[in-house]
């Protein structure tokens, strides 16, 4: 799992902070999450292939989240994309990409497929063999969404050496790696628990912008292995943070610890602060595994 | 009068290239023409006062011209701008944003008007006392108009030197700048060309972009100072240009040659070519004064 952040500020685009908008990369997936104004340079700028993006995720309707989205789609034109492209976006983003395409006279030469979400409850919005995405409602200002991205459990490990040991057969292989038991060369039945491991621990991360701060999202986030969580603010503009239904380092901090995360990862901040570490060092005052998502930086999980 | 180009190039924005946006500076007006997608950094990087701008001026509604308008509007209020904003550009353009601004729930928190075109002819869309701007219809895939600012005629030179020779009283002064005859100390009437010298010649600006080659407009901008006129092509691409309704270096040269302007400038250059040297070099086989747009070039006149 590789996430790449090629933004990670709040409000407006300037020379140096971008708005919001990730990659993650997860089961052959290249996920894009957000797409503030921007996004398009910044994928360039990190060398992400466009052509692999097949899947958007928007998590609310303001301008930092989002203004990106009808440059973006056009480019995929200009390029000549003919693979299906999904986005996923509240109710109201299928109107508003489809004037803006309708008013240039630029309708795409690739299916485009809108998933719009009206849910105040967590769905399930995307799912095959190896990936699921879930809504995480979340509550701001205008109608908004986190991700939880979950890659499930993969086929169990074969232990040559045990196959070998029991002189079980190739043609029992496929068998063994979907959890089944398993004849010897003596035909005596060897328990799948002696011929084979326990599969990679699959990887979860769960994206959450913006929010005020919002405990009931804990469950649905419980034991992720990396945490999103937006710190607009500090612990001294708490009462800013309620007002603009944003978050704190602090309170994105309570909510990793309750969650039991292995890694935070925060972001969105206000450009109001001299430094970043600000935030880093108010969260682990209550929660130690912090990181500050910068953008162009990449983490691998 | 001053000119920065803050986008130059057709087509998608890239690490180091810029969709389409100038600001035109006359007669302590700062007009926006055009505002591709990251308009709003490039006046940051520019040092450009956001709060200069009180007009702005959109060609057509294609998202090399127009997706970093949103952003822009957006930027605007969290900057906490109360004054009014005017935005000049074709029919549709106030629907897209009103529904941006909705569905964000981010209404301005200042006056915003639309003044959206539908004309085929010129028209006149702006007057005050110093400037004047008026449409050129062009002919692109979509609706599209180029814009001509003029300054007016100011009023005339004192001639310091001649009216104290003429003992002229200064409650004369203003009138002799409207163009009025004064009356000397020994009682005679002075004509006002002997006290007074001509106002500069007013300049003048025309911003043709995006068009198919289009000689129609040659009487709307005849003798500008400075011609803005798209080269996406070179004439090697002839065929491309016509089939796009874009134009050629050598066609945007012929505009100006008829024309008579002082000074052409080219952009919205494909990104296909290794030089933007060769439209230059093209232009030049036909007319002299070439200059070559560049992301952030200011040109003064």
């Amino acid at each position: 799992m590789k996430l790449t952040i090629l933004g990670c500020y709040a409000a407006t685009p300037r020379a140096l902070t971008n708005p919001t908008a990730q990659v993650l990369e997860i089961k052959n997936h290249m996920f894009l999450i957000d797409c503030g104004e921007g996004t398009q340079v910044q994928l360039r700028k990190h060398k992400i292939k466009f052509s692999r993006i097949n899947h958007i995720f928007i998590s609310h309707l303001h301008g930092d989240h989002f203004f990106g989205l009808p440059g973006l789609i056009s480019t995929f034109r200009l390029l000549g994309r003919d693979k299906e492209m999904h986005v996923y976006g509240p109710k109201g983003i299928k109107e508003a990409i489809t004037l803006l395409l309708k008013l240039g006279d630029s309708w795409t030469n690739y299916h485009l497929y809108f998933h719009e979400l009206t849910s105040k409850e967590s769905e399930l919005i995307y799912e095959d063999e190896k990936v699921s995405v879930r809504t995480i409602p979340l509550e701001h200002r205008i109608y908004t969404n986190g991700y939880l991205f979950k890659e499930k459990l993969g086929e169990r490990k074969l232990d040559i050496a045990a196959v070998e040991k029991y002189g079980i057969n190739k043609a029992y292989y496929r068998n063994i790696k979907l959890g089944k038991d398993a004849v010897s060369s003596t035909g005596e039945v060897v328990p799948n628990e002696k011929i084979s491991t326990d599969p990679q621990k699959p990887k979860s991360y769960a994206f959450c912008s913006d929010t005020v701060y919002k405990p009931t999202i804990v469950p649905l986030i419980k034991n992720v292995d990396v945490l999103y969580h937006e710190a607009t603010f500090l612990d001294s503009e708490a009462a800013l943070a309620v007002k603009t239904k944003h978050s704190t380092a602090k309170e994105a901090a309570t909510i990793a610890k309750s969650a039991e995360v292995e890694t935070l990862i925060l972001g969105h901040y206000s450009t109001r602060y001299k430094s970043i570490s600000l935030f880093k060092e108010e969260a682990q005052t209550l929660f130690p595994y912090v990181e500050l998502a910068e953008d162009g930086k990449t983490f691998q999980f």
